[in-house]
């Protein structure tokens, strides 16, 4: 018997965390707001990173790797980055346990008391520009173009599996450039790759844009956005880009030498993606029965389940599901072929429909005999009998087909729920049904605040392609130079 | 004028942590202990990794990700465990900072404090152990064969880059098992993968052997390992492959029903490798005039300098190397043509000796003429003028060579600095020169540890395939089932 699912109907929250456990992705662990990503989520994450790495390499970046530990002085070196990030994270004050005198187990020694208490890094920024000043002398030493992998920590009250733990896995790039228009060019290249990234390989549309300054990353001048709509109508940041000016130069005292020997701060970006994409990818596309992934994330693309009653038809089936893996592993698409005698093809089909595998192939004897398999494919979840000669060919196609089919099924629904609007009012009823609002706003942070107050809504960002349009706030009734998107968001 | 660097003669140490500055490896960060992985080191450890990832895969693992935070207690459930890895620990006792009231920066917020303290894994068999009990009730849940990367951190009081930080990185592969047959078979099997890729990537020749009970994983019942030589004669244990018995599964209480309903607590193996075989890459080829790497983990295996006059001897080399470079591509081998204008052949020349790359091409306005190029090799430092035509698989081919020539050197290097020894007056003489020592030794620990008190020297292992000799300890005169080897390690 089936256990029974919430739907997304019911409970959208819930219906979340029920499929990120359904589908084996991730689980909490026993370490406050801190997740086990389970190996098939993991998988998942494993070709996000390894296409994001091949496209930051393309562009000039190499991968290196800085410490863990920020010395708590460091996050003080730039104002507006302590105050972002000093609130919430884990403080290391001891290096030593020792054995409790009375025997009840192990003690923090007070003796190992650190001078310095060190932060496990929120974000690199600081450490990072503390290497740079000694990397740097002259316009030479520039770009650095730096990525780095690793786990961040940022101590959340309310965390929710991806969306927000309290460690996560992410990339932050880091960058240090001798002319103000190189860094803003480099910010705006990142962006581009990371929307490449969400549209052709996550099928997932986004909107680029700029965030308030009320909304920008602390130490940043700019901050440059994707933005994404999820099922619920709720906005998710899916990636930021920042253009750190000559802040994190001043704070570190970071200058180079230009051709005429002129001594100027370096220019800086940083931008980053996070295990946050999993949980964007999962409300993009999922549906009440599990998970849907496109085509060029799924581990598993194709998976082939027997209907078989007999050893000799087992052996059929086998014989022809073995032609067909050695056929697509051609092509480069991964193929599983269930025939675990254990489970009936039920139950294999409910399970491969929650894991999200774009395509299944099901073969029974009538299909052997008329040279046939059912192939069944997970977004629309329509099934054809289809010819056994060529499948592979077809399959191919349909993979294509199903990658291109989410994003524009996502790139429906989004512009389904989204509106301009021009009454508060208004605003204010409709914002709870969810969606993005298109509104005109006069630029102010006091604005921002109030409507944040009392509806919740923040802005996502400035669009960057937004249309040119004067309009009045729709709040003040001041002028605006151009309408803003609102929305409740992750 | 080229800086002058300190030969392996003269400090072995100096010339090691010289080296790693020099092939801009790594560096020393400001946090105790912690390095900077520099992206052209970073891009060797890439490799390592992405090479046995595969190896893992191939072999049925799949890759996860465990919580960074440990929470203390979890620590003492295994007894031999928590006095291992207690000792040298970071632990986070607090969650939040807050600006000190006197405005002077920020101060760790008291009211912030963690009602358990969380300990920066040192490893993490506890906290993995922790959620596989929740994973396994069956017989049908096993083999779990899991792998993790991640960064661990172990609070060392002496460092050195690669071979012994606060903070590294590693692989941790933590497997439970139905059986203890089967367990036994994985830790064995994962040491093979390790050699495997220590001879026929690394180039670096390793013996398999066994722990005693003193050098044994802190909460295992076996440790396998392999162990090189260094240059200067030192051992250093490149990886280790544990069978853990069921410590774990019992600290964790975690059982599973066999095929008759019948419960048993669970076989746990656990093995890693870490950035330390760096350190074990460069002390086992490199030479006075820097680093020298197998082309298997080269990021650049060729590189290519123009020598020239006129622009149009230029233009003309530079076309040559287009046309050699996509050959070469066409071979998935990594060229690099620095027609840099800023910096002299010379200067090139020592950059990439310095940087280990295994080929340098050199083409002058003669070679051009004579339709011939300069090929160096960074192994013996031989030159050899070369036709251009085919030279893409004299390259190929003198990669291959290169590769086995380094192992066979090592061989030779290993065979050359070990000898067996029987008397204790001559091995208190000889040690401190170097070396590995097969020596009969009566099987205490008592023994063990008197030979490491008088002469700092440890039992590295007892080799697998240790000749059958019976014989006499060289310390006690007591009966001895075989020699074992003894050396100085880092």
């Amino acid at each position: 018997m089936a256990q029974k699912y919430v739907t997304r109907e019911e409970d959208y929250s819930k219906w979340y965390n029920e499929l990120v456990y359904r589908a084996d992705l991730a689980e909490h662990s026993d370490v406050r707001g801190c997740m086990v990503i389970k190996p098939y989520g993991y998988a998942i994450w494993e070709k996000m990173r390894d296409i994001l790495d091949v496209k930051f390499k393309e562009t000039g970046h190499s991968n290196a790797y800085f410490p863990l530990f920020i010395p708590k002085s460091y996050l003080s070196k730039e104002a507006s980055h302590v105050e972002g990030f000093a609130k919430e994270c884990a403080v290391v004050t001891h290096y030593r346990l020792k054995n409790a005198e009375d025997g009840s187990g192990v003690i923090v020694d007070p003796d190992s008391k650190l001078e310095e208490e060190l932060i496990v890094r929120p974000t690199s920024e600081t450490i990072i520009w503390n290497s740079y000043k000694n990397w740097i002398q002259s316009y030479r030493d520039l770009p650095i173009l730096i990525n780095q992998w690793a786990n961040v920590v940022r101590w959340e009250m309310k965390t929710r599996l991806f969306l927000r733990t309290t460690e996560f896995l992410w990339q932050e790039g880091h960058t240090a450039h001798a002319t103000k228009q190189e860094a803003i060019a480099e910010a705006e290249l990142m962006l581009n790759v990371y929307e490449d990234f969400a549209e052709n390989y996550m099928s997932m549309p986004v909107i680029k844009g700029r965030k308030t300054a009320n909304e920008r990353f602390a130490g940043a001048e700019d901050t440059l956005c994707i933005e994404s709509m999820m099922q619920d109508g709720k906005a998710l940041q899916a990636g930021t880009s920042h253009f750190l000016g000559q802040n994190f130069a001043k704070a570190f005292e970071v200058k180079f030498a230009d051709k005429e020997g002129k001594l100027d701060y370096v220019w800086a970006t940083s931008w980053g993606v996070s295990t946050r994409l999993m949980g964007a990818l999962i409300m993009t596309h999922s549906d009440d029965e599990g998970l849907v992934l496109p085509p060029a994330l799924a581990p598993i693309q194709v998976v082939a389940v027997p209907i078989y009653r007999t050893d000799e038809e087992l052996a059929a089936i086998s014989a022809k599901m073995a032609e067909l893996a050695a056929k697509l592993k051609a092509k480069g698409i991964s193929f599983k072929y269930d025939d675990d005698e254990n489970r009936r093809p039920g139950w294999k089909f409910a399970e491969y429909e929650s894991k999200g595998v774009p395509v299944r192939v099901a073969m029974g004897p009538r299909d052997l005999e008329n040279g046939k398999a059912e192939i069944a494919r997970r977004d629309n979840k329509t099934k054809e009998v289809i010819d056994f000669d060529g499948l592979e060919n077809y399959i191919e196609q349909l993979l294509a087909d199903i990658q291109s089919n989410l994003l524009q099924r996502a790139k429906t629904f989004r512009a389904e729920n989204t509106r301009e609007i021009d009454s508060y009012e208004e605003f204010k009823q409709e914002i709870d049904k969810g969606g993005f609002f298109l509104a005109h706003w006069d630029g102010t942070p006091e604005t921002e605040e109030r409507i944040k107050e009392e509806t919740k809504a923040t802005i996502r960002c400035i669009p960057l392609d937004r249309k040119e349009e004067t309009g009045v706030c729709m709040v003040t009734g001041n002028p605006s130079a151009g309408r803003v998107i609102f929305a409740k968001a992750y």
